[in-house]
């Protein structure tokens, strides 16, 4: 290993170590709020924004809500998610290639949100570097759709092995993307056994209702 | 900004000035050996490996080709690709989120690729990270899926500015994935107006013969 990689890589953990530090105040100030934050992840397009849209909607009346959401450019999802009557705060990354604790405590600041929400944060649509970066939410959530094919889990393994919560979505196109379903479960149970599964559809409405249930119950356990 | 995020900064541009070094010392050997190298970039499940599957066998008996595939894990691709008979060669990144061009050199000592030989490199999946990194290539081919949404380019602008043929993959899906194609060519023609735009299916064969006449020319302008 050469001289500028060791210092790259020294520099690296460096900025972890600052990550991990902010991410542990954010925890803290989360508590004391009695903030319920949940991290969404995954590739672009895997549904993240239809699904929080559909929650938002179908949740904010009976859960006080807020979303932050993490883009390289565009406020596209921020005015989208905002039509719910939500409140949302976007960052715009510009090549940055994930959000970070330190840009969490900023939005949160400018958000100003009351004590009791569920926060939910949609990061940039990344299954690599977002895995590595602790925003000090009190659960991971990755997305995975079933147009992607079935080796996600395998060939991007650190996400979902830190994943509490998989969402295997757009299940109403199981069918005609030629899902196959038993070997994508056993990919996950393999990779990462901690993660409970559960099969969404944004537009079917399928799975929504265990979702909820699930969101429901993380926030009565922080509240 | 403070000191370490100036340091942080200040290595990353280092990083990429030895990049584009190496990766200018790829595009001369590249030259002499004749060979056509084409970068295949997208996010994660966009059909990458599908899609060259059957150009591999479609057109592995018209032309010499050979592939590099890199993934953080598995050598999945590298086993699935390998069975059409063409020369492959895996780079296993571990945590790095994209393909550089010392690993590329490294690949073309290993595989040794004959003169005349389509090379293309299908990178990490991932919308942003491998954008910054030139490899040496000749042409950069961007991938998006219909089941992604139109709205990638807008949101993943460096990606797609940079790509000299944007592939809009699994067409046949159009309709069940309720793709408004109208929408997604405005949204490219109005980020990437420089790239041209193929839109194919692997599974059906629609828009195929165009790429590969496509990848045809480009191995004539190479030789």
């Amino acid at each position: 290993m050469d001289a500028e990689t060791t210092r790259t890589l020294t520099i690296k953990h460096g900025v972890l170590l600052k990550n991990d530090a902010q991410a542990a105040a954010n925890r803290t100030r989360f508590a004391s709020q009695r903030l319920t934050v949940v991290n969404l992840l995954s590739s672009p397009g895997s549904g993240k924004t239809t699904l929080l849209e559909r929650t938002l909607v179908d949740l904010g009346p009976r859960i006080p809500m807020a979303v932050i959401v993490g883009d390289l450019a565009t406020d596209n999802d921020a005015n989208r998610l905002g039509r719910t009557g939500v409140p949302v705060h976007q960052i715009t990354t510009g090549t940055v290639c994930h959000l970070d604790a330190a840009m969490i405590a900023r939005a949160c600041d400018e958000l100003s949100v009351p004590d009791g929400t569920l926060l939910i944060i949609e990061n940039v649509g990344n299954l690599v570097c977002p895995a590595s970066y602790d925003l000090g939410e009190a659960y991971r959530v990755v997305l995975m759709a079933v147009t992607e094919g079935e080796d996600k889990p395998a060939k991007y393994p650190k996400i979902f092995k830190t994943a509490d919560l998989l969402l295997i979505t757009k299940v109403d196109l199981t069918e005609a993307a030629g899902f196959d379903r038993p070997r994508a479960l056993q990919t996950v149970h393999q990779v990462a056994p901690q993660a409970e599964v559960i099969e969404v559809s944004a537009r079917s409405g399928v799975g929504l209702e265990r979702w909820y249930q699930r969101l429901w119950e993380w926030c009565s356990d922080s509240g």
